[in-house]
């Protein structure tokens, strides 16, 4: 329904509508709550730019990224579920890129003082994030894509990394693998961290020790994940078992254990962990491999969502949301020889 | 050097020298012109905000997608390189998500309304793009990744897509293929028409026919890729070598290469586009995959420096960069048996 359509229903006039429904002082009262109550009884929804005009928004989410590291597939992923959701709304987003850590919050303080976004998206957390701190202080809206600890009530969304590790390295141990590795992400960010506690935990769980020559922490790639899983694989006794942080760290390993003579899913297993990236898919991958899963891409889209709820008026401390994460079970993965 | 610095040095108030760096009016002309030769001589430079407040500039570039699937590796490879380019200057990005041709030339419109992008970055462009006549139109400043013809002046940077192919395409015919494959990006995209010219016109330069079996146009996805070359494998006589449009189609030719039983380098040869994934490396592939290869990411940086003279009133007729690209050649490419 159009705002046209709903005046004539009204027998009023466009204009008088408009005000009412944006609580302009010279309607009256009576008139107001008429307009606002048969709106809401007929579904009229004013468009995005006419609610923009009457709430004062912006219409733009800010995301920083700290240097072009960080654009690699997790982001490209989180950000089409992010967009084409607050594209409904005729929202954009609006990137940042800096050097270091203290232009970033250079940046957030900037922000502020030109009103150019409505909210934040934090992403990557540490486990104690100065970032949330800062913008809890200045108070701009933002939502974590992860979790942290600031001691003050925020809005957050995050998957259950720790249960997924624990599960993944539960199952490998069940399938009989004493020598398991983990080449997780970077440290003190609070997703590897959680991974980690989840891979400890199910190793105490059996009465298996941690062995540190068999975890690592690096960035994402093909190629650290290459030189780490080569050195490892040269310990003796050898992993048998590999858990990797991401796809590209699963292709690493991969190479590593096809250059060294051994068969993927036979001599070595791997469980890799899958952000769900179109263009590399588990499935089709030979062998194709064994994952803990979470979409990343619905992520991007269900926090979009929470922060238009967190705009709309819902308090950021009842804005809080864990997503289990599934294991699925393909050739990559297998008991030791 | 801080205004405060030059001040000093000039014996004037930094409120004085600000202005007269700005051209205000009520600065005489003479004390502009000796604080400007001043500044100029001791290579003081204005902070980016200040820029910003005296040119009235909002400092973001747009950027629109169409839809969740141009969020793929190649654009974050640009944008990485774009937006820290960028960020040397404290110029953000505002992107922008829609979900058809004519919401995006709805976008273009609304954001030349709003004031809040100074300048329009257009990727994927077709042979002759609507949007560049619509940025043209609106005097909006705009650049080209990629080329149209629309018969105006514009600022565009390419890369040489069609001697690329014609290069790799020449290549595989010295090595003694006859039937060779395209899987090429989507049709009326120009780099895709580029690349078939390209492709065309080696095969006519030795009197080799066109088999349209052997062409297709396509996403660049792994699972596309894959499709199209089971098809084409199963053909008598089937293709001995495939040119890939992407690094994703690659993979995806690769593993139907596999899955059919044929050895990749020996009984089908592969060159791929290569536009330089860090994640994705040519070199580390088993075996490592030869390729046309320009990095996108530097693509991206270069458009960055060329938008930002373009707003410093470079005429954009006098923005053309049309970059050569490597022929990179690996295991992947041999003789047929």
């Amino acid at each position: 329904m159009k705002l046209k359509e709903l005046a004539e229903h009204l027998g009023l006039s466009q204009t008088t509508v408009s005000r009412a429904l944006n609580g302009y002082p010279e309607v009256k009262e009576s008139t107001r709550l008429m307009v606002q109550e048969t709106a809401a009884r007929l579904g009229y929804r004013p468009n995005a730019s006419a609610r923009r005009l009457a709430t004062g928004r912006a219409g733009a989410i800010g995301f920083v990224l700290r240097g072009s590291e960080e654009f690699g597939p997790h982001t490209t992923e989180f950000l089409a579920g992010l967009s084409g959701r607050l594209a409904e709304e005729e929202v954009d987003i609006l990137l940042t890129n800096v050097d270091s850590y203290q232009e970033e919050l250079a940046a957030y303080r900037r922000a502020a003082a030109s009103k150019k976004v409505d909210a934040f998206i934090l992403h990557s957390p540490k486990l104690r994030d100065e970032r949330a701190e800062l913008l809890h202080d200045i108070n701009i809206p933002y939502i974590l894509h992860g979790r942290t600890e600031i001691g003050r009530p925020h809005a957050w969304l995050d998957i259950d990394n720790q249960g997924a590790m624990e599960r993944a390295t539960s199952h490998l141990i069940d399938l009989g693998h004493r020598r398991i590795a983990l080449i997780n992400g970077v440290r003190g960010r609070t997703f590897a961290e959680h991974r980690e506690a989840g891979f400890r935990a199910a190793l105490a769980a059996r009465g298996l020790p941690v062995d540190p020559a068999l975890m690592a922490n690096a960035i994402f790639t093909d190629e650290v994940a290459f030189r780490l899983a080569q050195t490892m694989l040269e310990l003796k006794p050898r992993p048998t078992a590999f858990l990797a942080g991401s796809m590209m760290t699963a292709l690493g390993i991969f190479r590593a254990i096809r250059q060294a003579g051994f068969e993927l899913g036979k001599d070595v297993s791997i469980i890799a962990h899958d952000d769900v990236f179109p263009y590399l898919n588990a499935d089709n991958m030979f062998p194709a491999m064994s994952t803990t899963r979470s979409s990343i891409r619905a992520a991007g889209v269900r926090i979009a969502e929470l922060i238009l709820q967190l705009l709309d008026g819902k308090p950021a401390g009842a804005i809080h949301e864990l997503w289990p994460v599934d294991l699925v079970l393909r050739q990559s993965s297998g008991p030791p020889r």
